[in-house]
């Protein structure tokens, strides 16, 4: 997991590996769209999972819609994109597939920073643990990201995250399960 | 169903309905908001489910979380409370029950004029035809709500939905059972 650097840092790391992980994600930001952007789009070849959020997306591919947009960012190499929308949760696209998880509707967002590192590291994570990189497990994962990101948003800092249990993350994947859950039976 | 009219007209209806019906579904905008809002605060006392959007439902809670928002919203009388946030999907509240939907993520919106509507008429014919109130089939109404609504943009006008078969609606629906379907095992 390339944490938000330089894209010639983060290419450096890679190309300093002496084998290749299984899966090398990678979130980058606007300024590196601005300053870097012929860097970025080497780094952006050599790493599977993109995770960004809606604007970002937007200025890499130059175009509005989410879904256009993601095609030509995983022309330019990522074969999984996660774009991140902040209070309305999060798209994950591979293939022709795509997942769109919810955010929590929360009474208060206490302080938003750390969000994005929050998700990431969830999703990181959890595919760590798992050690399945398939979709419906990167699916599995960005739930896992988004329930760290609705903690990080509870309080300052790292200060909810800390000391976080178990049970009290369970809960909130559960809480987010039963958010979108709905049975419909179709008869074709 | 109370399409968008003012809420003196809306009230009007209800009351010279001479059989009170199961479920009253309301329509509203901040026009009405701006300028009849007592009318519309008494005309909220009569009814069942309101149907807003995000900025609407700000604007007559006077909230920001839309949490809080939809709690005081019901208190000025619909127990059940539709939010839709256009492209980011809509969310269903019904006591401490929180229902969010997916939009689905399009290539291109052609022409966003009457997705509202839609939304609105897909939702009170499906709890019309399957003559079931609860939660649960509020959610499905709530998914065949966005499916309609997601035809609607595809052109201009109703041209898209005059005509609609059955086999589309169902498979659009199942577009949307997909996008945020995700099975995860909790061990505790």
């Amino acid at each position: 997991m390339l944490g938000n650097l330089s894209p010639q840092v983060q290419s450096t790391v890679i190309n300093r590996l002496e084998n290749r992980p299984k899966l090398i994600a990678m979130d980058t930001m606007n300024f590196w769209m601005d300053i870097a952007l012929d860097d970025l789009k080497e780094t952006l070849k050599q790493i599977d999972v993109l995770i960004i959020n809606d604007e970002e997306a937007r200025q890499l591919s130059g175009e509005y819609s989410l879904v256009r947009a993601s095609r030509i960012i995983r022309d330019m190499g990522p074969k999984y994109l996660v774009i991140k929308k902040g209070e309305h949760g999060a798209l994950l696209f591979h293939g022709d597939n795509i997942f769109s998880a919810p955010a929590l509707p929360l009474e208060e967002v206490f302080d938003p920073t750390g969000a994005g590192d929050s998700f990431a590291g969830g999703f990181i994570s959890y595919l760590a643990k798992t050690d399945d990189t398939s979709f419906d497990n990167m699916k599995r994962a960005v739930i896992y990201g988004s329930a760290m990101a609705s903690f990080c948003v509870e309080k300052f800092g790292t200060e909810r995250l800390v000391g976080l249990t178990d049970v009290e993350i369970q809960d909130r994947v559960r809480q987010f399960i039963s958010l979108s859950s709905v049975d419909i039976r179709l008869t074709q």
